[in-house]
C-alpha cells in the first residue's frame, strides 16, 4: 500500500477484531436474538445492516476494531488526528532523530478558482520547476536540522526547522463506525488529494473484513 | 461467569484483539522500534509496560479491544454506562417483552454508618424477611407489567412499573486503557458490591489476554 | 418546563456560554477572520452557519456550552445517558433516600402494529384501569422500599425494588453540536414519546441562545 | 500572554462558563443539595472540592467551559491536539496564505543525557550560531513557499515546505476536568519547554475563574 506513490507513504493492517456478523449480533441484542460466533450472513442479516446504515443507527458498528500502521507526511497526520474517536501512537521526534524522508508530490496542482481551499490539476503549473524547488527546500531544511544537531541543539527543538512534508509514522486504531466517518470526510471531493489516498487505502484494507457493511455504506452514502 | 451468584447475571468474553505485545509495539513506535506480530515478551518489554503504567502513559493501552456479553440488573448497568469511553448495545424493552428474571441478593446488607453511600454485612438485617419482601415486590411488579400488556398498553410504557433489579443484557466493548479505568472505579471498596462482582469477572476474563499488563497494573495501583 | 405534564418532570437552563456569533468566530478562524466578541449577526454570518450545517462541518458548533438541570424518570435517563459526548451528575440513591415521586402517564398508549418498538394513542386502551394498575404498582413498590429500609437494608440495595418510572434528577452539560445530535435522535418520530418531551424542552431553552443556528439546523434537517 | 517570549505566541481567554460554585452544585446533586446560582464558597464547599480531587471524582468538574484563542507553532499544536476531550478550530493553510511568522527560540537547549527525549540549558550550545541557522532555514523555506505559490502551486501543497516552527492559530475549548488533565501532562518536567509555557498561560487564565478548584488541585497533585 503506497498511498502517495513515492514509495514511502504506506498503510498496513496490523490487527482486527469482528466482522459483518459481529455488527449483526450487536444490533440483534436489542431484541435478544444475537447469536455469538461468526458465519456467513443471511440475506436478512444483510438487510438489517442496510437498515442500520440508512437510519443512522451507529452503535452496532462499534463492537469491532482495526489497528493500522501508517507512514504519512505531517500535514496529512495533522488532518487525520483531528478525528478524536480513535487511538494514536506516533514516532517521537523528541526521542529519535528524524530520518531523511519526505513526501514528493508526483503532480503539483494549481489553486482551484471556485473553491478557495481546493486544488486542481493544471497544465499551467511547471512541474519540473516546482519539483526542484520542493526538493531543494527539503534538502536545505534537512541539512540545517543536521547542523543544529551537530551544534548540540536538542532534537525536540531542532526539528522545528523540518517541514510538514516530512514523513512520520503512527499506529492508528478505530472501530468501523469511526472509520466510516473518517472516510466520509476524508475520501470526499472536498478533502485534500493526499489524505484521500490514505482514506482509499484504509477502505481497501477494511472492506474485505466487513464486505456487507461496506456495500451497505456505499449504498447509503450514494442515496444521500 | 455468574457474578451475582443467583445463576442469572453473567459476563462472557465474545471477542478480543491484541495482547501484551501489541501494547509494547504501540509504545515502541514512539522511537521507531515496533515489531509487528506477537510473541513472548522479553524482560525489557515487561519493564516498559511497568514504566508506562507507573507514568500514566495511557495511549499504548488503547490499540486493542474486547467485547463482552453482560447480563446484569438495571441498577448495575446504570452505573456501568456512565463510562463513556466504551461501546454499548442493550436489549430494548420497547421492542421485546421483558422476561421474568430479576436479581435476588444472596445477602441483604445494612447501611454503613461511616460512609453515607456504603453498606456492610450485618447480623441485624433479617435476611429471610428482606428476601421475601424483595421477592413479593418483584412478583407484584411483574404481574402488573403483564396486566398492563394485557390491557394493550405499549411495552415502552408498561416497563415503567418494573424495578431496577430486573435483568437486562448488553454487548460492551472497550480497550484495555478504558477497562483499567473501569476496574479502578468499580472494583474499589467505595463501589457497590454488585458492580464489583462484575468488575472482578471482567478482570478474570481480561487478565489471561494481557497477563503482563495486568500484573504491572496491579503493581502500579498498589504503589499509589 | 414540565415536559411530562404531571408537574414533576422538568428541564431548566442553569448556565450557558457562547451564542451564534461564537459559532461564526470559530468557523472564521479557519481563514483568520474571527472577530472576538458578540454582536448582531450579518446576513453573511447567517449564510455561513447555514453552509456549515448543510455540509456537516460540526466543530465550530462545539465552542459553547449549556448546563441543564433535569428531573426525569429513570427509563428516560437511561436513553439519555447513552449520549456520550456530554457531562452528567445524577442524584445518588446510594446516598439519599429516594422520594415518593414517580412519573404518571397522562395517556397510556397502545403497541404500534407496524413498528415493533413504537406506540400509538388508541381508544382501545382503558385509561382508567391502566392508571390505577400503574398507581398501585408504584405504591406497592415504594412501600416495599420503605419496609426494606426499616429492616435496616442499605439504600443501595433497597432501591432495587423501585421501578424505572421513579423520578431522578441530574445536571447535564453539552455543547450545541452534541445537542443537535441529541435532538435529531430524541425529537424524532422513532423516539419514545416521553423523551421527545424532554428533547422539545431542551430545544425551547436552547433556541433563544442560538436563534440563527437553530433556524439553519431546522432547514438542513428538513432538507435531508 | 506571550508564552514563548518572542512576541508572537499567545493565549487569551475568549469566554467561560461556570465557577467553583458550579462544581460544588454538580457534586451536590448527588445528594439532592445543589443550590443553583453562584456565590462565595463556604469552607464546607472548599472541603468538598478537595475531597473530590483527592478521590478522583472527575465528573463534577465537567459542568463548565472555557474557550481560548491560541497562537502557537505547529510542533506545539501537534502535541496539544492529542488531547481528545476538547474542541478545536484552526486556521487553514489550504484556505489562507501562511504568514511570515515563525517561532524563534530565545534559548537553544542541549539534548539531555539521562532522558532520551528531554533537553537542558547548556553553555555548550553556541546560541548565536544556532539562531542564525534557524533564522536562515525559515527564510529559505518561506521564500520557497512564496516561489511555489508564484508558480501557481496550490496553497494546500505549497505549505508542505514550511517547517513546524511556523505559527498557526486556533480556538480551543475544554472543561476544567480536561484542563487539569492537560496541565498534568503538559506543565510537567517531562513535557517540552515550549508547550509548558502554554500550559502555564492556560493555568494563569483559568485560575481566577476557579480559584478554589485550582488550589485544591495543586494540593492533590503535590500529595501524589
Amino acid at each position: 500500500m503506497h498511498p502517495l506513490g513515492d514509495g514511502i507513504g504506506s498503510v498496513s493492517l496490523v490487527q482486527h477484531m469482528g466482522d459483518d456478523q459481529s455488527v449483526v449480533n450487536a444490533a440483534r441484542v436489542s431484541y435478544g436474538q444475537d447469536r455469538p460466533g461468526s458465519g456467513p450472513l443471511s440475506p436478512r442479516d444483510a438487510k438489517l445492516i442496510r437498515y442500520l446504515l440508512a437510519h443512522d443507527h451507529g452503535s452496532p458498528f462499534e463492537h469491532n476494531a482495526m489497528t493500522f500502521k501508517v507512514v504519512a507526511p505531517i500535514f496529512v497526520l495533522r488532518q487525520w488526528m483531528r478525528h478524536r474517536i480513535a487511538s494514536y501512537n506516533e514516532i517521537s521526534a523528541r526521542y529519535s532523530e528524524v530520518q531523511d524522508l519526505h513526501y514528493r508530490p508526483q503532480v503539483f496542482r494549481a489553486q482551484a478558482t471556485g473553491n478557495k481551499q481546493a486544488s486542481v490539476e493544471s497544465p499551467q503549473v511547471p512541474q519540473e520547476q516546482a519539483a526542484s524547488l520542493w526538493q531543494a527546500a527539503w534538502q536545505e531544511s534537512y541539512l540545517c536540522y543536521q547542523k543544529l544537531l551537530a551544534l548540540g541543539v536538542a532534537r525536540e527543538q531542532a526539528r522545528g526547522v523540518l517541514p510538514t512534508a516530512m514523513y512520520s509514522e503512527m499506529y492508528f486504531s478505530c472501530n468501523l463506525r469511526a472509520l466510516f466517518h473518517f472516510l466520509e470526510l476524508r475520501d470526499h471531493p472536498g478533502a485534500q488529494w493526499e489524505i484521500r489516498q490514505y482514506a482509499k487505502a484504509l477502505e481497501q484494507l477494511g472492506e474485505p473484513i466487513f464486505p456487507v457493511c461496506f456495500a451497505a455504506w456505499r449504498e447509503a452514502r450514494s442515496a444521500r
